[in-house]
């Protein structure tokens, strides 16, 4: 049996004439995308036109809500409570579904943006409250998180489907945690280098620590790859032909989970 | 046959700790509430408080979208393109009815809020961009629109279902249109003229203009009552006792246009 | 010699159509307003009304900046750089100094709002930005902070004037910290009690811990009275009173700290 | 007697993450920058920034208020109450302001930006507030305006400076005002044509219009360069060096008003 994966990206990040990303350019090279949906990024605009690029190019959409802070992008930790967290996913999930509906695609996915990702990690109340919310609005849309995070926990408790991710260019703590960007070596710099870790991380389930070791990641369902870099798309083009070359079934995360 | 009408009041105007309404205690007298979302007022847990609300009070939902606006409530005119128009009221409406799936209710209307329904009035570029907009999230919603209003054509021109309001505390001009607020006279202050004129506005289709000229308005399906002036919780009540005793059936326009 | 302090409240705390608290009402009882900037509460035309009132009422103004957390009143922490706290001071102290000049007046204070105060007892890097930000717009302005706090501290390093706040209504902790609002007995409820107690905390710089164990203060040089509560207006009402009569003098810290 | 001419461009239109223009390497090549004041664009910490940059290169700094419109970028009318107004401009300049003492510096005028600058070509109410409170901020603030347009003639009544304004690249109709943006012919594409208009703008105080026909300009303070698009930085150094060759001493508009 062909190993299978899913690439996503974050994407509709612009936000009325602030324009961020290069969407058009990197859809024929992911099979899901991310989309923005109006809180730290992505006015009502821009969702409509990435949800209408995605369709053209067959990538399924999911929503990308985040913290009520656009002055931030969503990055700076916010202190909720579990009503507002719930609240605040159901709003956002619900606009993006509107527009994908509205184009004929059903909604796939969510996967929470930016500081609200990383405090899921090992916040088990705002972990909580996000599946909550995911399974209010439809138990079949899939929860992206990184394996044996607070929200893998969470999602999984509720019964829901959780997409486990990779992230293509960032170095790993040996613990299977990301190494902090605020360290200089958070980055994978080298493109081979990136996409050979990728194809092992997808066909065995395992990658190099940044010290040396080896990191299990169990099964990899949906790799990350970044919209607003300007080597994105050149990222996005060779992960995908890499990891067919080694083999792999690339294909959106919903037609394989 | 008995006559029947709708009672819709504008509610969810609440943002965070900013307080505005009353809406547990004018529930008990409207049976469709046309809900904030967002731009101009309603921040997500107003939302989901007021849906919840609604229900419990078995009044009908319907989104109430605005300008981004938030400093001027949606109060202000904005020029907008149509694309614009069209994908703030897709946002809107989709995040509102969210809220009413994931709380067991359907969506029951949409009604544009403050600077943009008194535009819709004649601009006829606006109203086509919302009448489109609501199409493309559910045929079967019901558009709230002034009786011969740009909006009321460019619905009726799609398809859509349209409920005529009548505004119980307004005093008219001879063409039926609004009084100004800008002018002393536009509010009805007097209780029981307000309900004998909305009786009279329900039953014969009609009222007397503020020259004393006849206004015909032809059928009217609801009757808006404020829900932020002190007195709103009074009116609402005095009306339907009114319009009951009356002879009026008051009931959800969903379930009877 | 007669022992002196200042009344303060939060003001200006509505946003365009939400209205907050009763500004005119409580302006006669107070000798400094905290009038929120924009970002937590307080649109421009707020801005200028409270002002306005301030000056009629002969009550010093100072800045109320908050976090630009609009949806949640500044009331959440957000986790921000010494850059953008540094930055966000200055741009909304700036701008109420703006109206304070064109009103005739000087500002007198800087108090942070909700959230960012709380932060600022301990967050000794929070406290660094919000002094330094003081101290670039003008070194001559008075920081309001707990005594003892991480904001006292960095603002008596950097050589900036601070004025000991005593909250009135607030039971204390026998540390000298407020007890949490998340217990049901933070608050002091009878009035007679708050007065009293903020008399003898204002003439003997000590009051009775929630554990019945005296806490010393130190020198309290203003006293909090809160703007938003129905019955604020009578506490500050009360409290002006009450101290005048137990020989205190009652004025804006600016004139005698 | 040498002309005098002051090259000014709006910078400072980043917002958090949402990076726009190339502020470091068009500073210069211009004299007077025009900055973001946080309502259409321009975050604190944009601000900050682009003050710091300004001052490195000696070049004046004034406020580019706008209407509080993010999702716009300011570009779209909004109809508000003069009272409105006035206090969105206080609270804009004075925030400018304050940058600008903390960073050591002068503000030396206000550019309305978008839609506001727009609509003051001939709305007499909405100039006159702008007027109203850049007088009341500072009355040697200098007011940037095009020629015979309403907010030229407010300042002026209110005994303000006016600087008139030249767009480098924008054809002229045979009266004046700007072919409209709606219109393929709207902007000057030629990079040589576009110098050589300007320096004839300046030396004579006249151009041709996109029918032919010379327009009289009158005296020409400031001639305005895009800070945003790829071909900003090539059009102000070809014009800066243009103008000087053309015999025009090209300084801060300040120095010679």
């Amino acid at each position: 049996l062909k190993p299978k994966v899913d690439i996503n990206a974050d994407l509709g990040e612009s936000y009325g004439a602030f324009k961020v990303g290069n969407d058009a350019a990197i859809m024929p090279h992911i099979t899901s995308a991310n989309i923005a949906c109006g809180f730290h990024a992505g006015d009502p605009v821009t969702i409509d036109k990435t949800v209408k690029v995605a369709k053209k190019h067959n990538v399924a959409v999911g929503a990308h809500p985040g913290f009520p802070d656009l002055m931030g992008f969503g990055r700076r930790e916010m202190q909720l409570t579990p009503d507002e967290v719930e609240s605040y996913i159901i709003y956002q999930v619900s606009a993006i579904r509107g527009f994908a509906e509205t184009a004929g695609l059903k909604l796939q996915h969510v996967k929470p943006h930016g500081a609200m990702y990383n405090m899921a990690m090992t916040d088990e109340k705002l972990s909580k409250a996000i599946a909550n919310a995911v399974k209010k609005i439809d138990s079949k849309l899939i929860v992206f998180a990184m394996p044996k995070s607070a929200l893998d926990a969470a999602a999984v408790d509720l019964g829901l489907k959780v997409a486990h991710e990779f992230f293509v260019d960032r170095n790993y703590n040996p613990d299977g945690s990301l190494v902090s960007r605020a360290r200089p070596d958070a980055i994978v710099q080298n493109l081979k280098k990136t996409v050979d870790r990728t194809a092992r991380a997808v066909c065995e389930g395992r990658i190099t620590a940044i010290n040396g070791k080896t990191v299990r990641l169990g099964e990899v369902h949906s790799v990350c790859v970044h919209g607003d870099t300007p080597s994105a798309v050149k990222i996005a083009e060779a992960l995908k032909k890499g990891l067919i070359t080694a083999g792999v079934e690339v294909k959106a995360v919903g037609s394989f989970i």
